[in-house]
């Protein structure tokens, strides 16, 4: 089928996820034949530097052979059964290597089969748990302004960005919105490296009058991704791990998007030494392959749904691929990757670089307004002025318009709005690091060359 | 590892969907270890005809060569991309086959990762839609009483198992519940097989007072599976479909354990030859694999959003790994395969065996109120009272019970409370049929022996 024929298909049938299809009529989709390392490639041969990682999902690379190996032998072993009464070994291995690597108490694993149906398995847990233990009054989550924890209408109803769920707000569940971190227009005019958390007090006041109502609070530790990458110090991670314990609160750790080593060390939760009620991974569960999700929460979770089947207290959410196997084989490569090729180690060492060589190449563009990184995520955050940090016109779509001359010169960046981050697969080599700072370089200039601010 | 180890390790790690804990003290998860056909096979080389298919997943039996082999290929060419303005051609060539199969008038496709996943999305377009074309009042969902639609949030809230979504109705948003089909207990003391769909009344007396605050109608067409094969006439559906244009309500069609073949036709809708506005499907859409879902709908739906992005019209919704190649490859092979070996044709004569083999088998036991079947599924409702329909008390627990005997004898059987259910891979042969329904038979003998009624 040639390439014409192929984009006028996917025009005419495919409905793309978080698009506006009518931004496709001047940007043909792009047709990706095959995956290697840290490149797509196109129908034409063309190759993109995967800079985002697919969504945040590729950790070693496309197509990676033992993986590969791993998966074809599993679809040929057993490919799939069901989970309830019955059981298997990657499951059981699975199992066993997360929770060694998790933070200490989290005994107890959950399957799901993405970012947001793990999202929503905590909520329900969380909820439950309570109304079992006779506290009925906690029927309000809580969740932090910018918050992103997916799509499915309970997800996006703990979820902040205006964005995504404006248009839903009649049909999704009141929620207690909490003003979170916001260190680049930071309140306190504090840095991030040497505050003490302060903005706590926003969690802090509202718990303290409303915590009676209060299921949980959700919160994406350190990095709020879709928000546009925005970092925050461990320290506002431990003051709050401290208050839902004083206020009987669960704390649930939404690691889907910094889990594996994204932000330096295995789990974001792990920079503050703390161990969450629950914490739900997915994305690079599987190393980017396909989707899994897991929630992992404490025996004292289990046990308050552990008695006799009449009492009617068992958690009777299931999906029909619970536990797959296939997902499951693969995550157990993936955490044996980590172990064995000491990649939390060696990432450091990439990390340091990216961020050297960021700050050195985009320091001087006059609408870079903010560099930040964290372990292997990078943020640019452009402005319409350095010093009051005014923001670009959303309507002006400067990130969008940046992205697709990025393509255009091969590298997959992405906009999240006025910002432009990088968060490759770990295996990308310095030369493939310059050549994504480059280019984003090039990008930035070339737009505000012909748009001038 | 030895078998009582990794019983161990499950038990101290693994929270099982769809389970009361505390029920494995007294049944050992079973340790599956290969598939094949229609059988999975245990660590000790014990052998289970998967008679429900894995929870209604599978197609064409465990570790088919076709499907695998694809898996492998596409894991070697293209594990996955981000799916916004890039594309691929698995997920093309599956856009092309399915919308040539689908209802008429079906002509986009969405994709999700599971069954909740797509049913939110149904829902949120549809919501959407709605509000975007100015009619603000339509808040609210309208679903059948027992029906099941997923555990999300929102689709546990459309969904009408009291046993699953009682304890968190504090939480689930308003639905506008409305009785559905019951044509073991019909209240007109009609048949299935000649009524005229007479229950509609109840969807059109509500219809007629609230469509101006209605949304959606979701429904199961033909059989409302969890709630244990309940089996109603096409003739409903098409009531259904006029009266949902008369109200201006979109009809979303939850096909995803009835579509790809299951109730004799390609999809349930087929039997009523109508479209819906929205068509979900998943489970055999990867014939058993792993999770992937759809959503088709009509081009007028999609036109709804499609404008310049500054009017924020556009679906913003995603998943991490929306569009998979892995699913997508697998998907397509499955479609491959009910073309080029007329699986719908050949299942007619399966379907028909299964069927009568079971009256003959099972109708004479006292305790089978009835035996219904459509295409490759069938149901035995065991009562109290063959006269009066009196079902068991559900502390009983009859039909776990007898789902135990039924696999110690090597048979996958699953209970939907007191009814037990035939639902295999469609490549079950005529001898493995003999053997499920004679382990059905003596299953159910043995535990009334047991426990006289
Ligand atoms: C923090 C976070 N939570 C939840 C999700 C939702 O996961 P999924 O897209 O797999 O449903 C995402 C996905 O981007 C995420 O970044
Ligand atoms: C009719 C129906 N809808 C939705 C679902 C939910 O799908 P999943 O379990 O993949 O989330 C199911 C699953 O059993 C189903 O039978």
């Amino acid at each position: 089928m040639n390439k014409e024929a192929l984009i006028q298909m996917d025009l005419d049938n495919i409905w793309h996820p978080c698009s506006q299809m009518k931004d496709y009529e001047t940007f043909d989709p792009i047709i990706i034949k095959k995956g290697k390392g840290v490149y797509l490639e196109d129908i034409d041969g063309n190759r993109y530097i995967d800079a985002v990682s697919s969504w945040w999902v590729n950790l070693f690379g496309h197509c990676h052979k033992r993986i590969g190996d791993v998966l074809a032998q599993q679809a040929n072993t057993l490919e799939h059964t069901i989970f309830v009464n019955f059981t298997h070994e990657p499951a059981i291995a699975l199992s066993e290597r997360i929770l060694k690597v998790a933070p200490q108490g989290l005994e107890k694993i959950f399957f799901g089969d993405n970012g947001s149906s793990a999202v929503e398995i905590a909520l329900k847990l969380s909820f439950q748990y309570h109304q079992q233990a006779g506290r009925t009054q906690k029927k309000k989550f809580m969740a932090l302004t910018d918050a992103y924890h997916g799509e499915t209408l309970a997800a996006l109803a703990v979820s902040g960005c205006e964005l995504y769920n404006a248009v839903y707000k009649p049909i999704l569940m009141d929620v207690e919105r909490v003003q979170g971190p916001d260190c680049y227009r930071c309140q306190w005019g504090l840095q991030r490296e040497t505050c003490k958390g302060e903005c706590i007090a926003h969690v802090e006041e509202i718990m303290a009058s409303h915590h009676e109502e209060i299921t949980a609070i959700i919160i994406e530790p350190l990095i709020q991704c879709a928000a546009g990458m925005k970092m925050y110090s461990p320290i506002y991670l431990k003051k709050l791990r401290g208050l839902c314990h004083q206020y009987d609160i669960h704390m649930i750790a939404d690691e889907i998007a910094v889990g594996f080593g994204r932000t330096g060390e295995m789990f974001a939760c792990d920079h503050a030494g703390i161990t969450p009620d629950f914490m739900c991974v997915s994305k690079g569960l599987t190393a980017g392959y396909m989707p899994l999700s897991l929630v992992l929460m404490t025996n004292k979770i289990y046990e308050g749904f552990y008695d006799d089947y009449t009492t009617l207290k068992a958690f009777l959410h299931s999906h029909s691929y619970s536990g797959n196997p296939l997902g499951c084989a693969i995550a157990v490569e993936t955490l044996k990757i980590f172990e064995e090729e000491q990649v939390i180690e060696k990432n450091r060492e990439t990390a340091a670089y990216m961020k050297e060589k960021a700050i050195k190449m985009l320091q001087h563009i006059p609408q870079v307004g903010d560099i930040r990184f964290m372990g292997m995520v990078g943020a640019i955050e452009l402005v319409k002025d350095r010093n009051t940090k005014e923001p670009f016109d959303w309507k002006q779509r400067v990130g969008y318009e940046i992205y697709r001359i990025a393509v255009s010169k091969g590298v997959l960046l992405r906009p999240l709005g006025n910002i432009i981050y990088f968060m490759p697969p770990y295996v990308i080599a310095k030369f493939e690091i310059d050549y994504m700072i480059q280019v984003a370089k090039e990008s930035i200039e070339l737009y505000f060359r012909r748009n001038k601010p």
